[in-house]
């Protein structure tokens, strides 16, 4: 941490700092300048409360220059972690999961899990729980959901990915799928996070929507600081004033992960544009600068999906899409 | 909803709208344009997929009428919703709420509370359960900061305001809270939402800091509908570009949601702003706006606070902004 | 300037970072922690290029203290601005400028003009030259709305404030208006924002909507630097994910700008909310946190405006919006 | 325009709006549902005011169909524009504009425009005219860097990409610059924009920070309506609420623009990441979904750049860059 001292401060507030300091058992640096004094904090700064320093009387500005992360990050891992799931090594191959956005009826399911499949996904994604902005909006098939989703896996042999929406719900999705998801509005569900730290099954973590950087990072740090090492990033798009598309996709964030921290990186066209004619392009630009992955929604029938519809791409496109992604990969 | 067709829409696609609308069992109304078909389709759209619609082929735009809430709607409920929590009539009356972010150590939290009711507060907040974006960081005192907050109860005669971060502690926090309150990072937590819609204690509901107001209203909905209307509806500020300030206090907000729904609408201008000198005026501002009440984080000793201490006020400076928001409601 | 060096930074990335802080003719103090080395820049950083020191090898971050603006900041000049337009004085009394949107046929105008006078307004504020979004919308009356305009100050006595888009019609708004008025989209004109600093007439500066505190204060430093100390700083929202009003009306910069600064702040509630019914509440929240005056769309007749008649009232609303006003300045 | 009335709006309401709809020669079709009247406007909507009619009696909210623009849409121009310049096909074949941030001291400049035209650039680019936040800053070399530039082009034979920062400039910057380039702060600078439409040079033409796709392509048709029918669409990031980066590349909106336009879209990744790391890869990613050309920052030594120094890459940088980038158009 560096604390920039206000223009006027004089010894007594200094000295308050480097008190301050000093009673966490860290070290203070002290700078004297013509016009302001800055104080630079020894130490592992994430485990002292940033505001009881910048609140101190003379105290301009305190920036931290600790990142709120630790065991996720370049730094102290700086090797990619590879995840194996079912043959397939995440991180080091490029991977499709692809499916409906919401579990559907047994025999539509069925084929929409082998088209996937056929298509050349490795991985077969769908909703069971389902969190809609509206109470009065369909809630997904819940347990029943679930079922499907193993009569899928025994069906195709494809691993589950399907979002989990609540610590009390780990053991019972846990029974049906390879990987939870971990969807936006939870990134910051922290205690889902810490439970989720004591699993043994990876988990897949979209990017809050207005969650920054740092702030996606942190949330990884959760699951993994509790032993659960097996942590997938995904951008699906942020919050801002555009609104041609449903978020705004933000391929920055995915370099920006890559070069920070050790994990794989999926991205989520889907959600990422809501347009289905913009799902192939912008799929290439995620393998172009660095995505390991993809996550998509597909359906036999889009416009009969029981949700995002406008977003979801048919087998056929899909099949397409790998191929093409696949000759991206190769030339980067 | 309002389907808009594309212009080279013709009447097999017009009529593939209407079909889907009336398997819903709602009805179609075609109005033929020159250059285009727009349909209206009457019925309570919010029970059906938006998608399933705008993905249709021939279909440009579907866009919603209806509101994604019912219960909490002016239209349905056009009185103020008024709720008496130790003899203060939320809703009527001016509320404060007041105390430090972390409930602290035992005799530190009882003079805190002490001052603040002294200073004319008449709940006493602090957080047990805190949510931090940083695994590392301080996550609160827990069930031992519960016991303390039942013992600033016994000794004040103060209710207690306090906060829930997921369904299974909603048993444990109600044995020493008055009112639930969910966090920013919960808005958006169904599983809470539907869990607090069955108890029968407020519940103050932050809105999320990426959330607009019809999709704040939509959460208040998902507890209402489940039986509790008790709903305290509280403006904390959203996350925009600006860093000046925590974050970018939204009073139109509290302004629309007077307008649109029959809830309380309280403002946090701690978190509002992050900024301690201008937590009295923007106080005085949400009053002026029609605010019902205030959160505001207060500390004997702001620069000692365990958190947030940068926003923080003292006692006294509570007393006087007590006295100016009274006279400000006065004005109004 | 901080310049803080990565974890792994050697002597010679420090010595170069010293060396070309001394290239500048300034003062290097340096700090040695156990991870990290920071360097504290010593002198006006403002008239160094910020990156040519961020992109030297070995440092990861390099952090301005120096705002980046002088003349109108706090510390520089401490005494409030005060402005005599007419008699009024700007910054010390509440002042009023209210009138339509775009300037009208002639009688419409005049009728206007004397309505909102009778209501309490003391400026006459309508627009000759229009900036749209869409070059097919209506682009203003032009040099025959700066006619009327002058009319109307015949006619009322009234002071005139006029929309200025570019530089090379300084003279000739000019000659019809007391006050020229920097839009939004201007906000960052920096030619047209050097030539007002020339003149000796009054400038309402618009915030831009996706501008911070700091970039609107340093542009009003382009206006004062050039020697013209009258500047009037006016919020009118930002943009943000929220869609439910035109614009997030930021008080919180209201509040901002009057501690860091010190000229006078208004605020324009019609475009910052976007919606007529709000415009009385957001009005008395802008002077309850210390809004100096405000910018006002009025009309005999909202619903014939020429342009933005959601967001105007009428005479009738602005005489009771200037009561309340005045009775909220007052309980201040 | 979709004119959806208030549940309660009767009969006089609705003749109200189709009264005003016939004022402007234009016809409607009513549609009443069981709850609501719907009202379509058929005509150009883009002629009148929208809030004419939003502000009428009984109207809820008025929806427009009609694009701002008209020119530059996929619909009246279906092909591709293409604009030769130098001989260099902009629109079928990739561009690359490449060269310092700021134009600096001749001998630096010319060795930088060599060095990025042996990299493989077609166009050198660079600013004599700054656009700074700060008016302490490096405001460019104006006039005597326009001279260097016509040097730059004497020397390599490069066509030049030069800023306008108002239409006063026109002549004297057309002297020296064979693309005017219009910075994300001009974009809304109509006097500028309708100035630029009565040339015959192209116009590089960046999106506002804070403008929607909509905006940017109205934007765009204010040069086309005037007879310059060669604009360049360029990309550079918007501002969010993430500040790992300087801004956030929207992708999507190169996407987008790309279906609704006719006109060539570039990317500034310089610009829109601020960090020189993430310079390549989000190269890639422009180009595989899409994109025509890119703007670059390139310095032959980047840290002793007059700007944007941590931003700017070497011309061995930009040579591997520009054999990536083409192999991913292949692969595309």
């Amino acid at each position: 941490m560096v604390i920039i001292m206000q223009p006027g401060a004089g010894d007594a507030e200094v000295h308050g700092v480097v008190e301050r300091i000093q009673s966490y058992g860290m070290d203070a640096h002290i700078s004297r300048g013509k016009e302001r004094t800055i104080i630079g904090l020894i130490g592992d700064e994430r485990e002292i409360d940033f505001d009881s320093i910048a609140a101190l009387p003379g105290v301009e500005r305190a920036i931290p220059i600790l990142k709120p992360y630790k065991f996720v990050s370049r730094n102290v891992h700086p090797a990619d972690t590879i995840i194996d799931v079912g043959g397939v090594k995440i991180g080091r191959e490029l991977a499709f999961m692809a499916g409906p956005c919401s579990v559907e009826e047994e025999d539509t399911t069925l084929r929409i899990a082998q088209a996937v499949k056929d298509a050349g996904a490795q991985f077969f994604r769908g909703g069971a729980f389902k969190p809609r902005t509206s109470v009065w909006s369909f809630q997904g098939l819940r347990e029943k959901g679930l079922e499907i989703l193993s009569k899928v896996r025994a069906a195709t042999g494809m691993p589950i990915v399907t979002e989990i929406m609540d610590a009390s719900d780990i053991a019972i999705v846990g029974e049906h799928t390879d990987i939870y998801q971990v969807g936006m509005r939870n990134m910051r569900n922290y205690t889902l996070l810490v439970e989720l730290g004591k699993v043994r099954k990876p988990v897949l973590l979209k990017r809050g929507d207005s969650s920054n950087l740092e702030e996606w990072l942190a949330a990884a740090d959760y699951i993994v600081r509790g032993g659960n090492e097996s942590v997938i990033l995904c951008e699906r798009g942020i919050r801002t004033f555009e609104n041609y598309t449903r978020n705004t996709l933000d391929l920055n964030a995915v370099c920006g992960a890559k070069n920070e921290c050790c994990l794989p990186v999926f991205v989520d066209p889907s959600h990422g544009t809501g347009r289905s004619e913009m799902v192939l392009p912008m799929s290439k630009a995620a393998i172009a600068c660095g995505a390991d992955g993809l996550l998509l929604e597909v359906h036999v029938d889009p416009k009969k999906a029981w949700s995002d519809g406008k977003q979801t791409i048919t087998p056929e496109a899909l099949k397409e899409l790998i191929v093409q992604c696949r000759r991206m990969r190769q030339a980067t």
